[in-house]
Parts: structure tokens; sequence; C-alpha cells
């Protein structure tokens, strides 16, 4: 088949009209398909069931340290939970504080703090005029919810293969006293996939900022989320390319077992230097008394160690792959030889990223939507749900079956190409 | 045995010595003893231990709803979980959310949202110049923490035998826009153990508040912890005396299962009119996608209903009355006749609260200490730490053994007789 800018009018009206055939008979068929979110399928869900069986009744419920986990305290996690939670995230227990079940609470809790309180003695955000917010894009949508939330002015940072662009970065960050941080997700990025080069992670780390309390936020979501053996992402460990570059107060990470495990039901961890765990902790004894150390303990009996993550996530990409693939299978065949989008094929992570022509993403999710398909709103995947130019779709393949999925991107891949035609033939 | 203010000089003097040695002779046998928190006793948490065994690897981890607990969402909590929470408060489950694992937490988060974002529309606190907020003294430390944290100004509310001094809150309700909430714990408070009357409790429900934003934090920590089962102190449902009084959104009760299964792994709640709600769930969804879904089954899954709860808290009396009881029998026994200090003797809750000739508190705490006895620091009952007579002393029982409680009540009355008879001889 030719690439479409290869068919004259009438070629396209013909295809147009062959794949709104296609669509009626589809949308007549009133399936149900949901790709809008990151969510484990069952089948990864199961993987974790036993975990559930290494505490009981009988279990001894001492912490390494002697503390008894059913009581009050242990404010910032267990020794046990922090060394695991540390080698998740490759850094070590010194730099962690263990908290709830869900990183996204702990970033939201880390700005608010900065809001109310400062960073480590600076002027409270909420005492400021402006504060700007780095966010390299396509990007997390629940990260630029929560900087927007907070009134926070966001602004767009190309992503590139290897991370942010980081000469637009430096110089932001250098020349301008209120960008106070950058949303990063350095590892398999949501939602392109991509990891960030060592130089451009070294960059990150030297980086000059005009703020004091500037802070990276560095969101290591799919720390051990690859989806093959042989062929895996591995990133430098910021925090200490912070300490080595002379800014070691300069990064909040963050991590958890939601998809490791159980979302929700997790545990999840902020690793920073000694005296940013010392200021936030200071906070924390107003705010808690301690998280739930009995679930900690049930995920580091179960893990044992961090090759029990990893020998358990090599489970998880087993279920994972087939469903990549499944997509990623589809988009060749169907799509490839149009020449009218592009698309990722990540190593890791929870998403593929589509890029479509220029002003037909939300046309296209919109007509998946009525086919009884969900996406992830168009939009979504920049800040203010403003994507400049209309043009990505985040594809999230964990939920559904690969069977599922093979007829999900049949559905998409129409659509894409109805709203291509459309498009193409209002401009000819 | 005389009071101590019909002694005279050289008696007081006598018994002085005689304390002295007592107190050096257990000085020297360095007990370690720690009475300075509310922390369940390990005989307590043993009565919850079989919640474990209620999820295990073959379970059906649907809720009533038929959601899959394992993964994201359900934001505000399971039905059935709403529902013994809702059961708990004694309200209904369309008032409630459920939250993590801590009440601490959800007060520390509705003023800091307050602080951030406002209070259902108004001015967010942040932006005003002065926050006030009533304190009936003598309280509960933590509470207080968290509004000095936020800079609100806290003000001393008397407290009362059945609750706070309503004329005072009243007027400065009505008088002062500054004044944006109370803290309370209605029912056995913390620390003297009272509870609030239904006349209390009306006229706190028909407050007429100069701020819009003014808000009940209704802290229901022990809605279920009675120590008799034929003595047993109730209190109106604020929520619906709100309601009757036209003042629906004026208040936030919170609860907790803390104190019922497991501190820092049980299950947390918030209720409020549904415009509260609705306006909180707007931040939540920013904060959280969810929160432990599992352990909110497995509380439920284990009580079954609230007869459950009420069933497994006569268990918790069982092993609270002996250890009240050791306190109060030997304040009885060796303080009473002396005439120098007062105490309460609570139906429920965690706490007797000893209040010592003024000046005395402080430094009666102070040599506990150095005998090696750990007391909650004199003064955190109010606010700032600053017990403006000094002389209220909190003791929290549950931690120790009944026979503990004994070598640990004898020293705390040695302690209270040496100070304030050296206070007396220096006032002679």
């Amino acid at each position: 088949m030719l690439a479409y800018r290869e068919l004259g009018k009438e070629e396209l009206k013909t295809e147009l009209a062959k794949l709104k055939k296609e669509y009626q008979d589809i949308c007549s068929a009133k399936i149900s398909l949901d790709m809008s979110r990151g969510k484990p399928g069952s089948d990864q869900l199961d993987l974790s069931m036993e975990m559930l069986d290494v505490i009981n009744s009988h279990s001894d419920l001492s912490a390494s340290n002697g503390f008894d986990c059913r009581n009050y305290g242990v404010m910032d996690g267990l020794p046990e939970a922090k060394k695991m939670m540390a080698d998740i995230m490759e850094t070590t227990p010194d730099h962690v504080i263990v908290y709830g079940n869900a990183s996204l609470s702990i970033m939201y809790d880390s700005i608010a703090r900065s809001f109310t309180h400062g960073v480590m003695g600076n002027t409270p955000w909420c005492k400021l005029d402006r504060v700007k917010w780095l966010c390299p894009v396509p990007g997390y949508d629940r990260h630029f919810a929560i900087t927007e939330h907070f009134g926070i002015e966001m602004i767009n940072v190309p992503l590139k293969e290897d991370g942010p662009d980081m000469d637009f970065v430096e110089k932001l960050v250098r020349e301008d006293e209120a960008v106070k941080g950058i949303w990063c997700v350095p590892k398999y990025a949501n939602p392109t996939g991509i990891s960030y080069s060592d130089v451009v992670i070294k960059r990150m780390a030297a980086l000059k900022p005009a703020a004091k309390d500037f802070r990276i936020y560095w969101d290591n979501a799919y720390a051990v989320h690859h989806l093959y053996d042989e062929e895996q992402d591995e990133i430098l460990d910021i925090i200490q390319e912070c300490e080595k570059a002379g800014n070691p107060d300069m990064v909040f990470e963050f991590a958890s077992t939601s998809k490791i495990t159980f979302p929700g039901s997790g545990v999840a961890a902020l690793a920073a230097s000694k005296a940013n765990l010392e200021y936030i902790k200071k906070q924390m004894s107003i705010q808690t008394i301690g998280h739930d150390k009995i679930n900690q303990l049930r995920h580091v009996k179960y893990f044992k160690n961090i090759d029990g993550v990893k020998a358990h996530m090599k489970k998880h990409a087993e279920k994972m792959r087939p469903k990549f693939e499944a997509v990623h299978n589809m988009l060749e065949k169907e799509l490839r030889s149009a020449e009218i989008a592009s698309w990722t094929n990540p190593k890791g992570g929870y998403f593929i990223s589509l890029d479509v022509m220029p002003g037909c993403a939300k046309k296209t999710v919109a007509m998946c939507k009525e086919a009884g398909m969900i996406l992830t709103e168009a939009g979504a995947t920049y800040p203010y749900g403003k994507d400049p130019e209309d043009k990505n779709i985040r594809i999230a393949p964990s939920y559904a079956t690969p069977d599922e999925l093979i007829d999900a991107s049949r559905i998409l891949i129409i659509c894409v190409k109805i709203t291509t035609i459309e498009k193409m033939l209002t401009e000819m």
C-alpha cells in the first residue's frame, strides 16, 4: 500500500469511504475497551497474590530493629523497607523515607509543603508572586495536574530521545528564579518510553539554578519495569550525580511498588539528601505518627531482597510483552505504510506514545470513544491538557488482553486514518 | 493521713525527707517505663491478629460493588468500608470518605488544603493576615502541633466537665472572622476523658460564626473506646445536629481504627456534608488515585459489621480496665488524702488527666524522667506546650502492664508529693 501523501483526492475519498464503513461496523458491534490508564491487568495482579500469605496471625511482626510493626511509630519507614526501596531506586537506605501507598501523594505532599512552608528554609511559595515549573512534553498528566492545582505556571520543554532538551532547561533554570522545579520520568518515560542518557542526567545534576529551592522531581516510576531480559535501559543514580556535581540537595526522587505488587496497596518512597530528609521529617512529624509498617513488612518478607523484586518483574514482563507486541504489530502492519503517524517501541514502562498528524489527535480519540474504546484524553500528556499540535495519543496496553488489544488497535488505526484523510482532503 | 495543708513546716520537712529517700531508692533501681503516649499494649495488639488471616492468596478481593480492590481506583473508599466507618462515627455512608491509615493525616491534610486552596471557595488561609483557632484545654498535643505548624494563632478555651465553655466559644466565633476552627475530642476527650453533653453539642452545632469557612474539627477518636459495659458515654451525631441547626457544612468529623486494630495499619475516615465532600474530592483527585482498599477490605471482612467492632472493643476494654484501675487505685490510696491533686476517672478513651498544684507539673515530670519513667511532656496538653498554670499531667496507662502501672504510679505519686511539698515550703 502507498503512503497517503502519494494518493490523489479520489483515491483518498475511496479509502475514506471504505474506512467509514469499517468504522460503522465497529460502532454497531458495541464493544467496550479501556486503554486510558496505566492500570495493571488482572493477570498481573494475580502475580502478587502470594504476598498476601506471608503475614498471618502466627507471624512475628517485629522489624529488623526489633520494633513491633503493629504499633505506632517508625515514622520514616522500617530499615528493611528503606533498603528495598533504595535498591529499587539504586540509591542507599540513608537517602530514603518510606511513605504510604502512593508516590503521587508524596509528590503532592512535597509541593504542598514547599507551598506552605518552603524548601529547606526558603520562602514558602504561597508568598511568592509567581512559581514556574518545567514540564518535559509529552509527559504524565497527573504530574501536570499537581502543579496546575497549586497555580504553578508550567512551561513545556521538548522531550527528546535521550531526555529533556537540556540547552532549554539549563537556560531557563539559570535565568529565572521563579523556576522551582522540573518533572522528570527518567526511565521508560510516561508516555514516550524513552530513558535519559548519561549525558542528560549529568547535565541535569550539574544545573546551576537561579532559585536556591529549585528541585528536580525525579519520578522513577518504572525503575524495574523492563519488558525484555536482554535489552534493558539503565540510568545513572541522580542522587549520586547531584552529589558529585556539588548539588546534593537538588533532587527529590520518587518510587513505589504500585506496578510491582498492588496499586493503591503498595509501598512508596522518597529519596533525597540527608539535609532534605531532615527538613521533611520535621514536617512529617506533624502530619503522621507512621505509615503502614505491616504492609512494608509484608512486601519485604515477600520479596526478601532486590533479586526477589527483579525475578517478580520478569513475570510482569512476560504478561506485558504480548500486550505491547499486539499493539506494536498492528501499528506496523496496518499503519506503517500509510506514513501518517509515528509511535514508540519502548523497552519498558507502561505506554506507547502515538503521534498522529497535527490537528488529528482530539478527533481520533473522540471517534474511538464513540466506538466504545476509551483512550487517555487527547492533550492529557501536556500541561493544561493542551497539546499545541494536537497530535499526541497515549496508549496504555496493560489493562487489556492481547486479543482485546488487537481489536482496540484496529479501531484506533481506522480512526487515525479517517481523521487524517479528512484533514488531508480539507487541505487539498 | 492528713491533708498536706494541715501539716506544719517541720512535719512537711520530715515527710519530704522520707519521700526523697524513697525517690533515691527508685532511681537506684534503674527502672524503665513509658507512659508518655496513648499506644496500645501488645496484649491489645494481639486481639487483632486474626484480622491478618481474613485475606490470603485464595481470597476474592472484589468489593461489594464488584471492584477489584487490588487495582487502582475507588478514590473515596469501598462502599462497605464507608459503611463501617460511618457506623463507628454514628453517621451515614454518604457523609464519609475513607482515607489511608491515620486520621491525624486527614486533619493535617484538611488544614493544609484550607491553607492552600481555601474552604469551599473561600479565601485560602495563606492569603489572610491572621487565622485563629479555638483549643479547648487541656487537649491533644498533636492537634495543637498541626495548627502551630501552619502559624495559626491558638486560643485556649476552658474545657469543662460537659465540654468546652460554650459562652466563650460562641462569643469568639461570632465576633472574630479570623477564627476558622475549633479542635474537639467530643467523646472520652484526650486527656480528661470527659464527653460533651447534648446541650454543648447542640450549642456547638448552632454556632453562628463570623467566618463562612469556620469548621468544627470533630476528632471522634474514641467513639467506641468504652472501658465498661454498663456505663458508657454516648454523644449526639454532630453532623445531624449541624444539619438541624441549619449549619450542614460546619463540621469535619474524623475517626480511625488505629486503636481498634493496628495503629499505623488501620483505616481512617472523614465525615462531612456532601458539599464539603464534593469540594474535598476535587483536591483528592489530584493527590491520590486511591487509598489501600485491600486493607479496607481486610477490616470489613474481619469485623463484618458494627456489632463485630463493638464485640472487639469489649476485648480491648477487658485489657484496658485493669490498667486504668491500677493507676486509679494507686492515686486514690496514696494521693487522695494529701489533698494536693485531682484526677479524672474516665469511662473510656486512653488517658487519665492529673492536675497537681500550680507550678508543679514540669518538675514532677522531670523527676519522673530522672527516675526512668517517661510521661507526656508537661505543658503538652496546651497550645505551644505552655500550660499557663503548669499543673496538668497526662497519664497514658495503655502501653504498660497493670503491675508496671502500680510501680509507675508509685513513682509518679512520690514525685508529685516531693514537688508539692517543696513548693509549699518555699511559700511558708
